[in-house]
């Protein structure tokens, strides 16, 4: 009897939330999440510092690498994988250089000390430049590359991750889709922030297409032997992503040098784990590398303006530049040119005021989130602030 | 009388040349290179410089950067766009960051000094990042790369160019074909060298099919209009290159990203002509910016391995890369995946050996130039040591 009654109960708040919008404030998200990761050991500070690299995310419309990845870090700390007490370690350093350990913390716990760290550098010598290792997924590479702005610097960052690109003619997935973020200041105008993956679609992407039920567009996806595949589940069954440019006769051999080196700076520079070697945080990626777990890598890179030239100087050059390519000739069917970084920062405006709503995938995920730490979570949405 | 002689001597000569393979050793061109650039101004130091990148060029089988560029070096010295006795300035300096002026000076004369100067940096500071403006083309971009492999540092070294491709959704040719080179030092194996334009397809490519009068595969190349295109004379009739990647489907607009993003710190940050207010180099691009001349722009970058972890340590990490990206597993068709860098080195020791054959574009430039400055030249090619 209490089954049943727990299975109606069940069936109607399934029906009550695949009706709702579900929609929520910025200020409700970014509460409940910094709640979770302080239940799960993490300081006030840190926990803020995780939940806004996430919450910016769910902003700037790249929910990919938003709150839907919070699953993803709960099971990494169940399985003890990582831990919510790391010891951050500079190993070794030089005037605009250092290497540092993340202990196996989170990336959103460690990637934000390891750019301050290549800032504080970037002060005094000019630029500053910091790899780092025994890390893990840490959201979205422009968070970091756009802490640089603040300070009058180029800000860069990049990643290692999951290997689910083939390299040009290879059959396997042997590299992340390794993003690089660059953000570069302007001066009348907002800055150029560029962050994408360096494979012509990213993993997150590939799933909302098999969310969605659909297939993918031809060219981007190849299945375990290696065949052009449109199949929106193949990477759970074998296969692959392919390089930016794809055939050789496109440029695909340049997305492969685009992402190895993505790869060689982030995780052989500092020594944690390359390309196939990364012992896999996806549930349907298997470890076929017995390796040590020195986590994945980043890189981060701070370079000061005025290490250069006048900061006025180059800003007037950036508002240039911005206004040269956002006022070119559109070809027939498109407004204009788009500046890396624009979208972006529409949304988050947007955001701000009317709301988050949140993808089925996402809010599932905070609900079982939620029950499984005993953290509050409001499923009728929205009104809440 | 005169002419019909004269006539029928250019015809039994280019009927001569015509049958000739056109083939010489390294150091006959190499000898008669470096007198060619003795014989407009430059030191002999310099001379034998500036023929080094070049004849770099010819071995490592990129003679699209090569010896067919020396017409046009004369051509920008004979309308003084550029000087052989150029002043080299250091503007503005950090510990571990440089802004030069080239003083107008070939890119081929410039950018080795820059390059030597992110080295000295980097001895000191851990990297070192040199911009360069008033500069002009300076041959492959790997050459400087890699003259930090002599360090045990990671080279980097990027320049902006004519503008010759359009950004997402343009109309027009704003950008150029920009390239990134990367070296990356291992142990027992060869060292990682990437050097690749971020267009998918480089504007020498495209003269190559011109050449052969063939057209361009679909996907790389649009019209005046902004409409694909495969005609391989396009640039010349205000067509353009597109991205890397194509469309937005296949992340063409990542491809943008890259391009602007070298373009940036190749010209903005130096001021340097960027993009669109490049004054063109090539006869077929108009000048339609009525821009100050600044020259196109370089970066460089130095990392001293050593400033990250012990070089021991990361020239293992390396080979244990370089191995395992050789030995994975091929698709149907193909033998191994590629190692960037591998294919040069090969072409490198056997063009050594068996000499260099130019291209019909190459070889009547260099007896253009010969004659244009008195300098011998023998039409008849190998033999000659």
């Amino acid at each position: 009897m209490d089954s049943i009654l727990y299975l109606s109960s069940r069936f109607l708040f399934f029906s009550h939330i695949c009706s709702k919008k579900r929609m929520y404030s910025y200020s409700y998200l970014f509460s409940f999440t910094q709640k979770v990761f302080e239940t799960i050991g993490l300081s006030e500070q840190e926990a803020w510092q995780a939940t806004d690299i996430l919450m910016r995310a769910e902003l700037r419309n790249i929910s990919t690498h938003g709150l839907v990845r919070l699953p993803e870090y709960i099971r990494l700390w169940q399985s003890k994988r990582i831990t919510t007490t790391p010891e951050f370690k500079i190993v070794h350093e030089s005037p605009s250089t250092a290497l540092v350990d993340g202990g196996k913390g989170l990336g959103l716990v460690t990637a934000p000390k390891a750019m301050n760290l290549a800032i504080e550098k970037a002060k005094i010598a000019g630029t500053g430049w910091v790899a780092a290792r025994n890390s893990y997924h840490f959201g979205i590479a422009g968070y970091y590359a756009m802490k640089a702005l603040e300070h009058d610097m180029i800000g860069i960052c990049m990643t290692n991750a999951n290997p689910l690109v083939a390299p040009t003619f290879a059959m396997q997935g042997m590299l992340g889709t390794n993003p690089i973020a660059v953000a570069i200041p302007a001066g009348e105008e907002p800055p150029f922030v560029a962050d994408f993956a360096t494979s012509p679609i990213s993993r997150g992407k590939v799933d909302v297409y098999e969310d969605q039920g659909q297939s993918v567009p031809e060219g981007l996806l190849q299945d375990k032997d290696g065949l052009p595949a449109t199949d929106s589940s193949i990477l759970r069954k074998g296969g692959t992503l392919r390089t930016l440019g794809g055939d050789v006769t496109h440029g695909g051999h340049k997305g492969f040098c685009l992402t190895a080196i993505v790869d060689i700076l982030s995780a052989v520079l500092p020594g944690a784990n390359f390309g196939p070697t990364v012992v896999p945080t996806l549930s349907y990626v298997k470890d076929k590398t017995g390796a040590k777990d020195n986590g994945i890598g980043h890189f981060f890179g701070a370079m000061r303006i005025d290490a250069f030239q006048t900061t006025d100087e180059f800003k007037m050059g950036m508002d240039h530049w911005i206004r040269t390519f956002r006022n070119a000739s559109p070809v027939e069917g498109e407004d204009h040119v788009i500046i890396p970084g624009d979208p972006e920062r529409e949304s988050e405006a947007e955001k701000m005021v009317n709301g988050i709503e949140l993808s089925r995938k996402s809010f599932e995920g905070l609900v079982k989130v939620a029950e499984k730490l005993g953290v509050d979570f409001d499923i009728s949405g929205f009104s809440k602030e």
